[in-house]
C-alpha cells in the first residue's frame, strides 16, 4: 500500500515535470532593449549618413524622399546599436538591412534586417521582419531567427520611434522579447 | 501484484501522454483562406495603384515592367486583403511589403511580405517569405513569423494566381496552414 | 519491494524519456552542404549573368557596383545551386533572392534568399536571413523557414566564400545545419 501511494505520487511528479517541457510558455524567456539610429543621406552629410535611398518610384530621385507618404523609397541601412538612447555611446552591434516605405496615404514601412552584436555581453544575430505603421506609439514585429548567442532563438519586437528630426535622423527603440531561447 | 499492474497501466498513460507533448502534428493546427489584390502603377493609375516597381536593372524604366520575364524588378505594395475573390469586398486587412522578379528567361518571383490583419475576427500580422515560380499552379512559401492573434505562429502558405490581367492587376488567393500554433 | 525497486527503476525511465522530447537538441538534425554561383550583370554579360545590380544610391549607375563598398548597392539573383563546387556541374535547384551591400567603409551585405531545391534527393525550399560579414572566413546567417522536404525546419547556414573573381563572380559555400527537422 506504502508504495502505491509512493507511487501515485510519483506519477503526479512526473506528469507535472513532463508537462512545462512542452507547454508554450506566454512570458518571454528573455528580453533585450536596444536603440539604433539611423541617418539618412540626403546629399549632404556623406560622411555621417548610416542610411541611403537606393529604390524609388519613377520620377523620384534618391535623395530626396519621395512624395506622397515616401511611398516606394526603398532604403538601406547600417546603423549603429547603444544600450541607451543616446546617439553617442558606444555601439553595441549594427542594424543591418532595408526598410521601405510601402503605403501611399499614410506613414507606414516594411522592415526586414538584422542586428549584428558583437559586445561582451552578446555574440550574434538576431534578424527580424515585419509592418511598421510608423505612427502608431508601439508596433510589434517578427523575430524570425538568431545565431551565435540567440542560436535558434524567436520571438517579437517592439519598435517605437524614440526620437525623429525631420527627413534625417530617426532613432528606434526595440523591445526584443524572446519566447523560444533554446538554451 | 495490483500495485504492479497498476502502475504499469500507469506507466503507459504517462508515456502516450507526455509524446503528443513534443511529437510535431502533420496537419495545420490553423487555416487561413485570404485573397489580396495588386494594382500596378503603370504611369497613368497612380488613383488606383497598390503597387509600384522601385527598382529596375540598367536600361529599364519604372513604369513598365521590364524585359526579359521582367527580371531585375522590384515592387513595393500596399494591397487590401478580402475574405473572398471580390476586389470590392471590405478589406480585413493590407498585404504590405515586396516581390521581386528574379529570373531572365521565365516568370518567377521572390516574395517577403506581412499581412497585417485588422477585423473584428484577426487582429495581428502573418509574416511570409518564399520563391513564387508564377507559372506554377499552387506553390507553397513559409510563414515565418507572427505577432498579436498570431504571436509565434509557424507554418506555410500555399500562393495560388487566382486572376491576372495584363501587367496591371493580379490577385494571389493564399491557403495559410499554420503548423504551430502557440495558443 | 520488488514492485517498488521495479517502480523507481520505471520511474527513472519515464523522466528521461521524457526529458529529450522538449529538451533543444544542440547537434542538428540534418545537415547539407550546397554551393551556389553568382555571376553579376556588368553589361556585357547578359548571356551568362544570374544576378542584376537593380538599386543604386544617387549617383551610382547599375551596371558597375558603386564606390564606397558598393554601399548601397541591390542585387537581384538566381543563382545555379550544385552539390560540390564546380559551376558546370548540373545544378540541383536555384538559389533565388536578393542582396545588398549595407555598409560604406568595409564590405558588408544582407542577404535574403530561397533555395528552390528540385532533384531526386530534395524536392523543397529554404529560406534564409541574415547578415554577411563578407570578409570573415565563415559567418552564420539564419534559416527562417522550409517547404516539401523542409517543412517548418529551421537552423542556421554558415556561408564561407569559395570563390571569387573581380566583381563578377563568386561562389558561396552554404553549410546548412538544421536543429528543428519535423520528421
Amino acid at each position: 500500500m506504502k508504495s502505491l501511494t509512493l507511487f501515485i505520487f510519483l506519477f503526479f511528479l512526473v506528469s507535472s515535470s513532463a508537462h512545462p517541457i512542452g507547454k508554450k510558455q506566454r512570458s518571454p524567456c528573455k528580453n533585450l532593449v536596444l536603440f539604433f539610429h539611423d541617418v539618412i543621406y540626403n546629399g549632404k552629410n556623406a560622411a555621417n549618413a548610416t542610411a541611403a535611398i537606393v529604390g524609388a518610384p519613377e520620377g523620384a530621385n534618391r535623395t530626396i524622399l519621395a512624395d506622397h507618404f515616401h511611398f516606394g523609397n526603398v532604403a538601406v541601412f547600417d546603423d549603429p546599436i547603444t544600450l541607451d538612447n543616446n546617439f553617442h555611446s558606444t555601439p553595441v552591434g549594427r542594424a543591418q538591412g532595408m526598410y521601405i516605405y510601402d503605403t501611399k496615404n499614410t506613414f507606414t514601412a516594411w522592415l526586414a534586417f538584422t542586428f549584428v552584436l558583437n559586445s561582451t555581453q552578446h555574440q550574434g544575430t538576431i534578424s527580424f521582419i515585419g509592418a511598421d505603421p510608423i505612427l502608431v506609439k508601439s508596433r510589434d514585429i517578427s523575430v524570425v531567427g538568431g545565431t551565435g548567442d540567440f542560436l535558434m532563438h524567436r520571438g517579437i519586437a517592439s519598435v517605437m520611434t524614440d526620437a525623429y528630426e525631420g527627413d534625417v535622423y530617426f532613432r528606434l527603440r526595440v523591445d526584443i522579447k524572446f519566447y523560444e531561447c533554446w538554451q
